[in-house]
């Protein structure tokens, strides 16, 4: 049997879509005339129609599966006596950049957690690159083994450019997406965050959901309800990934929007949701994982995590796996997966459980179109690089001081500050007053407080834009962290207890052309570039979590009690999530939506 | 509110995609800027996505949902409380031509019982005219108030040509075919009765499931099961209705062939078939009507019997309704419908029941599109007649006689011969062994035996060709019946105690040019014209059942014990069903698809 990834950059062939000839070969195959390609004998599989388990032989040939519920003969056969056997995991609703992975690489880490498909807004590297990034991402997508789907981001940047709140790498009009809409690999729309510029009939939204019609069109529309969420139904969006209570998404789910259960990194919304998950519902709601680090992958799984959630909340295993893959193929129209059947794409997931599935289940083998994923092969395999983008950070670096840290105040001794504060585990922050020392015109950092700099340096455009606030709750003392993670814009971020420290992290950065870097005061450094966009790397995932948990042992050296310091530092700079936030344009105030001063009564 | 049926042949609007000013003003009007077209307050509506019914005003605008779940104003407005309002009913499989009725006036008795959108098989008219009748009726479908798609018709005719067994008006090959999968209102290829040939990997049906790729291939395939089953599921066979057994479908299902369950005026499964509806199936099962009689659809509904049927049986109405609409819309792709959420089609139905769902609902209000279905204004509006197809019978009037009625031996005296042995409601046949008198070399009828001689007359290409045969269990003691309806070659059929009532029959059905005719020995007559095709006629439906009633009570009065003599005498020159059948050909043997001898040792 030969593996699905001994070419890994070949275009996939559309497998739905045979010869006449590889239909008869089908045929004859099903007849029992001619050898499957494998044959898992006696397996206990789910048939996602009727909603039970069979036991039988599965023979898969061709890429497809070809024959249930009979014995078959195969050129490869195994005993699949006691195990169970499931359409491949459909990842709903994913920005791969956040996993800091090239979709090469993403895959060889879900793909053996038995994720064979996944729908990919590449939201991240279409901020920070525009078309050539969406261009990138779809040319990744069409030549990895697992099938990566593309929704084409309708939100960049994540608020109007007209209302100078931040600076992005690129402003995608209308006119700009609509020319994907025939693009192989293309699905549709990816999620609407902007449903303020919608409910009112804001023209460039309209003429997204217009040019987008016929393809599933991608919602985000967290808490919204009644009228404005028919309105945002009645539009055309199809679905959401951001509900966070039961109500919240039944009332989703009533008006049509399917619901996209999330557990990612930092948005963990699963066991709120699960409950939604009934034998009537099960094939309208996905799973999916939205933003997730690649340690959070390694360590807790990826669609799999969500499955054994609700394995161990209690759920029968029969609507968790239809919600798994049948429900998510449906709805973004996938009709060649999602189903142990003849004629389904041969993806599917091999399990065993202990007697019991309130213990949760563990995968034994995945296959792909009809390949299995041996993940030790994509080891020894060489990678194509991805190709490149070009220089990440367009900021000249002598031009950086520490002059450019500072935050000024005529007031000398005491001033009134907003301080930006952090709730662990939170990407919504306080809106704090704190009265800072004031030297020499300049307001002092104050680590008994906790209060310490947190500045964005615009990176896409040269322009030099830069703000400067204070933050409460990274509990740093001594040190810098800086990144040029963080959405959406992308630009730098640093925090750190001193100007030097500070200005140190970012000359890293820029030296590294984009990544992490943590400095301490008494000279350690740890890093990870990230080429692809200031994103994402094309080092094997093993380096990458190797990388982090230096990044993130450094950190904790220098005080920092942040379980994520760097997704908490990532989400700070976005400004469409209340209360306080820092954009490359100043401190945001997220109610307002409006630039503010961090020091009352400030001359800055 | 404009009705829907006031612009009865306008090409229907594509109403999934609105202009971004349409999207604009729907968007309006669901955040209550603007008043609905039509509110419905207070109604029970089915939410199919959750399984749920909720309580609340349901708003129209511009042919679609655009609110839900929250108060409305509308321009009209009509109190819903206490009733209960449901997706539009879908016939997700039906021959048009068996109602007798052109599409236009079908929609007139199917639309006011709750069917909205119709999935048509023009596989009869297809076999009379070829293309141009495939090509009449994609354009009366398009014009019709109710949506009517086609499938395009994969088996003209039923058995292959080259087997010699009966003579079609047409013969439609794959290349003949592939130029329609992009023609409006196609969803793909029709129901693939042919099984034997596609399991014998035989290359026109593999060309022609190869040619519908992508989009939805229909199956017809009864009994068929396990590894023969796979093989038509592995080349891409997606639904069947002629399961008969809950075995059956099951197996079916399981195999990712969606079951539509059908309820006919002949084939009648919804009984057997409806416990297959369960909370977790019932979005994967459709209903539909497949061949239905103008007679049974006025007494007894169209798809609102199938579903009075699975209420009175006491299934769950959440499912019943959830199959009657929202199954067949995913089956076939249509995402615009299938459901009462914003966005979606105002293809709605609106109920009443006596505060129990086994007794039964009754259909209150009907709207298409958001219009509501007057079906007295059918009546009032002038229709368009229905295009001309030419002359429906090629058969040279001066030349029948009664001498192409004679059934030859050589034998006087006693002879052996098989007989056509009619089981009532049922359209397989019994191979019945007789003796019968043979006078002057002719075989005699015997109505004591309830044994006489029944024809077939090619029609179509002026051949001559003509087979005579014997039949029981019609019962008639005079007179004679012939139709030009008959499955699926449609030529003359006659039945009848002499060989005078037979050609008198004979030659009045070419003097309507098709139709059926019922004649007595003395020398009454009742008949129809069935003015398209020898099936369908632009009659009113009133009109057509007068017809029907006349024509049955005369066909009693000869004496005809049989509940549907039209129904029975059609189906008997179909030669893929067992056991005897009767074709142009001669006396054909089911099981041996061979042409047989009427008259052991025999010399016709």
């Amino acid at each position: 049997l030969k593996s699905a990834q001994d070419h890994p950059n070949k275009i996939k062939q559309k497998s739905h879509a045979p010869s006449p000839n590889k239909i008869s070969k089908r045929i004859a195959v099903a007849m029992g005339a001619d050898p499957a390609d494998l044959v898992i004998k006696n397996v206990s599989w789910l048939d996602v129609f009727n909603g039970l388990w069979h036991v039988s032989d599965v023979a898969f040939f061709d890429g497809v599966i070809v024959g249930v519920g009979e014995q078959y003969d195969g050129r490869s056969v195994m005993n699949g006596s006691g195990l169970f056997l499931v359409p491949g995991f459909i990842d709903s609703h994913v920005h791969i950049e956040s996993s800091m992975m090239t979709p090469h690489r993403f895959q060889e880490v879900v793909l053996p957690r038995g994720t064979t498909t996944a729908i990919w807004d590449p939201h991240e590297i279409a901020n920070v690159k525009g078309l050539p990034g969406i261009d990138w991402a779809l040319k990744e997508a069409a030549t990895c083994t697992m099938d990566i789907f593309v929704m084409i981001p309708s939100c960049v940047p994540s608020t109007e450019a007209g209302m100078g709140l931040e600076t992005s790498g690129a402003v995608l009009k209308a006119q700009d997406l609509e020319i994907y809409r025939n693009r192989d690999g293309v699905l549709g729309l990816a999620e609407m965050m902007n449903w303020p510029g919608l409910v009112n009939g804001n023209s460039e939204v309209i003429k997204k959901l217009h040019d987008f019609q016929g393809m599933v069109r991608d919602g985000h529309c967290p808490e919204l309800s009644g009228k404005a969420l028919n309105a945002y139904a009645a539009a055309g969006i199809h679905s959401c990934h951001e509900s966070t209570t039961l109500g919240e998404a039944q009332e989703k789910l009533s008006k049509g929007i399917h619901v996209l259960v999330r557990e990612g990194s930092c948005a963990k919304d699963a066991s709120a949701l699960l409950p939604l998950v009934t034998q009537r519902s099960a094939a309208q709601i996905g799973f999916c994982s939205d933003d997730r680090n690649p340690l959070d992958i390694e360590e807790s799984g990826h669609i799999d995590c969500i499955v054994n959630m609700a394995l161990r909340g209690g759920h029968d295993p029969i609507e968790v796996f239809r919600s798994a893959s049948f429900a998510a193929a449906k709805i973004y129209g996938l009709n060649d997966r999602g189903a142990i059947a003849p004629g389904y794409l041969a993806d599917v997931v091999l399990l065993k459980q202990d007697g019991n599935w309130k213990k949760g289940c563990e995968v034994v083998k995945v296959w792909k179109n009809g390949a299995e994923i041996d993940a030790q092969s994509f080891l020894r395999s060489p990678r194509e690089s991805a190709p490149f983008l070009g220089r990440n950070i367009n900021i000249p670096k002598n031009l950086l001081s520490t002059a450019d840290l500072a935050l000024k105040s005529s007031r000398e001794g005491g001033v009134e500050c907003r301080v930006i504060g952090v709730r662990p585990g939170q990407i919504v922050t306080d809106d704090v007053k704190a009265r800072l020392a004031c030297k020499d015109g300049l307001v002092q950092n104050d680590l008994a407080q906790d209060i310490i700099k947190i500045a964005v340096f615009e990176r896409h455009h040269a322009t030099g834009n830069h703000g400067v606030a204070l933050v409460q709750g990274f509990g740093i003392k001594s040190g810098a962290i800086a990144t040029s993670i963080n959405h959406d814009c992308h630009n730098l971020i640093v925090t750190g207890s001193s100007d030097e420290s500070m200005l140190w992290a970012l000359q890293e950065l820029l030296n590294i052309d984009g990544g992490i870097v943590v400095v301490s005061d008494d000279g350690r450094i740890e890093r990870i570039k990230l080429s692809i966009g200031g994103l994402m790397t094309a080092d094997a995932p093993k380096e990458i979590s190797a990388s982090l948990r230096r990044l993130k042992s450094l950190a904790r050296s220098l005080g920092c009690v942040l379980d994520e310091p760097f997704l908490q530092l990532s989400f700070l700079a976005l400004p469409v999530i209340p209360t306080l936030k820092i954009t490359d344009r100043g401190l945001v105030d997220g109610r307002s939506f409006k630039i503010t001063d961090v020091v009352h009564g400030a001359q800055n």
